[in-house]
């Protein structure tokens, strides 16, 4: 059953953004604040901070108590099953680093799936006051109050486009040099911003993101965002398919597809 | 004759604010707006933005009426020669990619130099509401009315730091291996921050910047907010000279001199 039958659009859109303001009450105060921070990995930097993990258990209690038949799935905490077509993709604190660094960057995400599809995306930015919602051909962003309609830029070449990508550093053998084709090419870069720079491509000043490595956490809120603000994701060989982590998005479909082939080249 | 004999240190910042107010009327209403972008440089991408252009006139603007007897040295005009010991160093839009990007950690530099050296510093972040300032042992950063005392972190060591760089392929030859010694030795690394990196590592969110290729209205401002904060700024060499534009700043004397140490090596 599809998620409009159980539940109406608006519905779904305000308990989002009440999920937002819980994960914010958990994260804001913690921002720039000494905190713990715990290795998740014993190999590499992967921080968890506080935070994170208080911001999803904030999030979990509220969808347990409104929509308890609803599943979630988070990067903190197991897995909860759904016992119905609804579940709940949470990633506390997209941008650990950024935090970590207080850099104001980092965001929540927050994506509402039906039956495995993300139908309805956030992405939360607490410390700019910045957030994004995109569903179905809605795509508006929230700045201390004000409402704005996101749209994508009308970019349609490499050579012109505004490029993001996390760390140039975390591309691998073939994945590097494919990225590498996109990077030279295109006409400026940025670096580090993680869901924030699809934040800005859905606003129109960014205008491609090639990533690697993403988890569904990472991904699900970016999707209904940036399709409900005109541009186009999907993964490096142009389908639609985001089981492999490695991300396109971009402004325009002819921006998307000159991008695939660069990288499959 | 030195500064402090002609105009009192508090006339001074105060002053200074007035000009990053003045430039702020300029950029702010630019952000996030399609406008000209100019290539500075005939080959790559160097923009310049028509608020880069207003703020800096504002500012001069200022200047010109209030202190007609000192020098102003700028991004985007000629210099004017001072009669006297003072001069400001002006840099209306310092990380002009993050600006023609949308992401808002572009700032505006501001600096007094006495007999050519910087006494008091200002990195305005505007579309953060965020200023800081230093100048002696006074470090504060201004964020939506409040004011803060900032401090570098107490981090010793590369292994723990946090570090900050323009661009890893900005270095060129030894430089790039240089740079290389100490990223791969560092906790974490974030990427195009500009002067907003050193802002940040006054208030003790950031352990280390390293970066190529500044120039004096890139740095100027940068010397006095780091040094009275209590962090240690300095050339690749550990020398307090900057005219070669190779800039390390640190958390503690510690990190500067192991810093300085891995760059030689």
């Amino acid at each position: 059953m599809k998620w409009a039958a159980r539940h109406s659009e608006d519905e779904m859109v305000s308990f989002a953004t009440l999920l937002a303001a819980a994960a914010r009450g958990e994260t804001l105060k913690r921002f720039r604040r000494a905190g713990d921070v715990v290795n998740k990995a014993s190999s590499g930097f992967d921080p968890v901070t506080e935070a994170d993990r208080a911001a999803e258990a904030a999030m979990r209690r509220l969808i347990e108590a409104s929509y308890p038949q609803h599943g979630v799935t988070g990067e903190e905490y197991p897995d909860r099953p759904s016992d119905g077509s609804c579940c709940w993709s949470l990633d506390p604190i997209d941008g650990t680093r950024s935090f970590i660094c207080g850099i104001p960057t980092w965001t929540t995400l927050i994506a509402l799936l039906d039956e495995g599809s993300p139908v309805l995306g956030l992405i939360d930015a607490p410390a700019l006051e910045e957030l994004y919602v995109g569903h179905g051909s809605s795509a508006l962003v929230l700045k201390q109050g004000e409402a704005a309609r996101l749209e994508t830029s009308d970019c349609s070449r490499v050579g012109q486009a505004r490029l993001s990508t996390t760390d140039p550093f975390l591309f691998g053998g073939a994945d590097a040099e494919a990225f590498e084709r996109v990077r030279t090419l295109s006409r400026t870069v940025r670096y580090g911003h993680d869901a924030y720079a699809y934040a800005r491509l859905a606003a129109g000043t960014i205008d491609l993101v090639v990533e690697a490595g993403l988890k569904p956490h990472d991904y699900n809120a970016l999707i209904p965002v940036v399709r409900a603000s005109g541009g186009v994701i999907g993964n490096w060989l142009g389908e639609d398919d985001f089981s492999d982590g490695k991300i396109v998005a971009a402004a325009t479909a002819g921006l998307f597809q000159e991008t695939v082939g660069l990288l499959r080249a």
